[in-house]
């Protein structure tokens, strides 16, 4: 068995980085495009069978350390009671977007076995599939992500209703925080329990809050969390976008890894954070539309910012997006192996 | 004479900390709501008796400490060879985004007394008015964001064409940089020359870049424009957003004041950026939104993180948005100066 990621993830010695890219199945895939022009985004999703499929479509081609479960973050609002779907080109629409105390409260708080079964499933035909060829990672949207969509309808610029929501109603956001943190905590230890052997919290919009919001609206909530999966005993990547002055409160909110963005210089993240994490990152994912010269010097650059620690994951800041050039993504795999292998 | 936002962006004694909105002319106000109802955006830009009332709408209503002139900061692309223009509700559209090296060399380095006089024009008759009432902020986009619109043709989430072209055809990126630099120094200096007391340089998408390609790729081209610009002798706000990593180096890069976003605590930017500039800033925008006692609790507390310190202008992290009440930025302007009054 492949073991270097869940190594790294313990910050024990490896071979070689591991390496993994967020989105490594999707678009940018010709085998993904035939299978998204046969089914809808949702469909790929809730069927175990094509979900399997989707997941093993990069480790079946590209040299990663890590199969991650093809599912969105969004899954678990449909049988909380906010269904969506992915318009085209648009990104996710949330049909009756929560406003109100009232929608909040309509929440349901549903059991990931009822609601998410075919997520677990899939977890279960892909642990098997993968048969010790690389661990599996789970994982789920944390609850300022996860509210952002559901309060703005979809993708936002500013968050104006979030915030709205957030500053004026506090005892309403923090119900509706709860609500989602009952759920994403359930969902990953449920994902976990499938067989999933780490899960990531995507907390990606984080970065549109200060640090002093971030510490009263959503630090506590995110805490809980990771302390209720933390008990499951498998790492826990705690990643966010834009988080250059948050590093420090996600830390201390939880997670045995710290994911990245290229915003921020790994090292000076990794000194930030202290030895008692892994860090997971942190390549600009537009690298990937580089030539190689310029793509390998910044390849070389971040490994060689982080050499002689141990417990990193080389992955990109955010996710791969649909247009990158998959050879690039297999150089990038190949040349992390390569330059990292120690003597 | 209001000096005070001078003084403070000279590191002098204040006797209130200065504060202004960037974006204080705009949208949230009936009196420039009603303008809009009779012109286009650009229009109000382009006449420079219209652009003198929308610039004064603020003075005449809020206790502001500095006017700013009221354009855009794309206006220089059109003379340039980039005509656009504003699509209801999208943001800025370029009719023909420019993306190929023959494109680059075809835009023309225009001469700001030209192609951008009646912005010329406009300073002259708003310093007039102002006569000493508050003084006069003149501004420009900054290259990298100018860049942005101009590769992309118009906003854009992941910079994709842009980070293209930088990463793949240097030469290409560095003559749209240095024509753009050119013009921007120039126009700047212009402004100065008819009357701006300030000016401020806005890269306001800079964010979207690692300390390592803003250090490659950005920060010799703002070097230049500042070095420029600073021989004028007026005082320089070097302003970004998602800039967390990037204070040291744009700092190196000029400006005696610098703009910090509210991602970054005020106090925590200052001691990395050191005494030798003032700082800009730093609540977030979506703060007008919030009740009261929110908004005022924050305001307490950015004043209070930079208490003692002389050059602090207090400013939101970035512009205004359209759906502000109005009367939470006056409470803000009211706030700030009897929070600050020196004993």
């Amino acid at each position: 068995m492949n073991d270097r990621f869940l190594r790294a993830c313990r910050r024990e010695p490896v071979d070689r980085t591991p390496v993994w890219f967020m989105r490594q199945a999707g678009r940018y895939m010709a085998e993904y495009r035939a299978l998204r022009a046969k089914h809808s985004m949702l469909e790929l999703c809730r069927t175990p069978e094509l979900s399997l499929q989707v997941t093993m479509q990069p480790i079946n081609r590209l040299p990663v350390d890590a199969a991650i479960l093809f599912a969105d973050i969004l899954l678990p609002l449909e049988p909380m009671g906010a269904p969506f779907d992915f318009a085209a080109g648009e990104g996710p629409v949330i049909f009756e977007p929560v406003r109100s105390r009232a929608q909040i409260d309509a929440l349901r708080e549903c059991d990931p076995h009822e609601g998410l079964g075919y997520v677990l499933e899939a977890v279960r035909l892909i642990r098997r599939e993968l048969d010790g060829k690389t661990p599996l990672i789970g994982f789920a949207g944390a609850p300022f992500t996860l509210a952002s969509y559901l309060v703005e309808g979809g993708k936002s610029s500013h968050y104006v209703r979030t915030k709205k929501l957030m500053y004026g109603e506090p005892d309403a956001w923090n119900a509706l925080m709860a609500k989602l943190s009952n759920v994403v905590a359930k969902y990953l230890v449920a994902q976990v329990e499938a067989g999933a052997q780490a899960v990531q919290l995507f907390d990606s919009w984080i970065g549109a809050l200060s640090p002093t919001d971030y510490a009263t609206y959503v630090q506590p909530h995110v805490a809980r969390i990771l302390r209720e999966v933390e008990t499951c005993g498998v790492p826990v990547i705690h990643f966010g976008t834009g988080t250059a002055s948050l590093l420090e409160l996600q830390r201390d909110a939880g997670g045995s890894v710290i994911g990245v963005d290229w915003r921020t210089p790994l090292d000076n993240a990794w000194d930030r954070l202290g030895p008692g994490v892994a860090v997971q990152g942190n390549m600009d994912p537009l690298l990937l539309f580089a030539p190689k010269d310029v793509l390998e010097a910044q390849v070389r650059r971040i490994l060689g910012s982080v050499r002689g620690r141990e417990g990193h994951i080389f992955n990109l800041g955010h996710g791969i997006l649909p247009e990158t050039p998959v050879e690039n993504v297999q150089f990038v795999a190949d040349l992390v192996h390569q330059v990292s292998e120690r003597a």
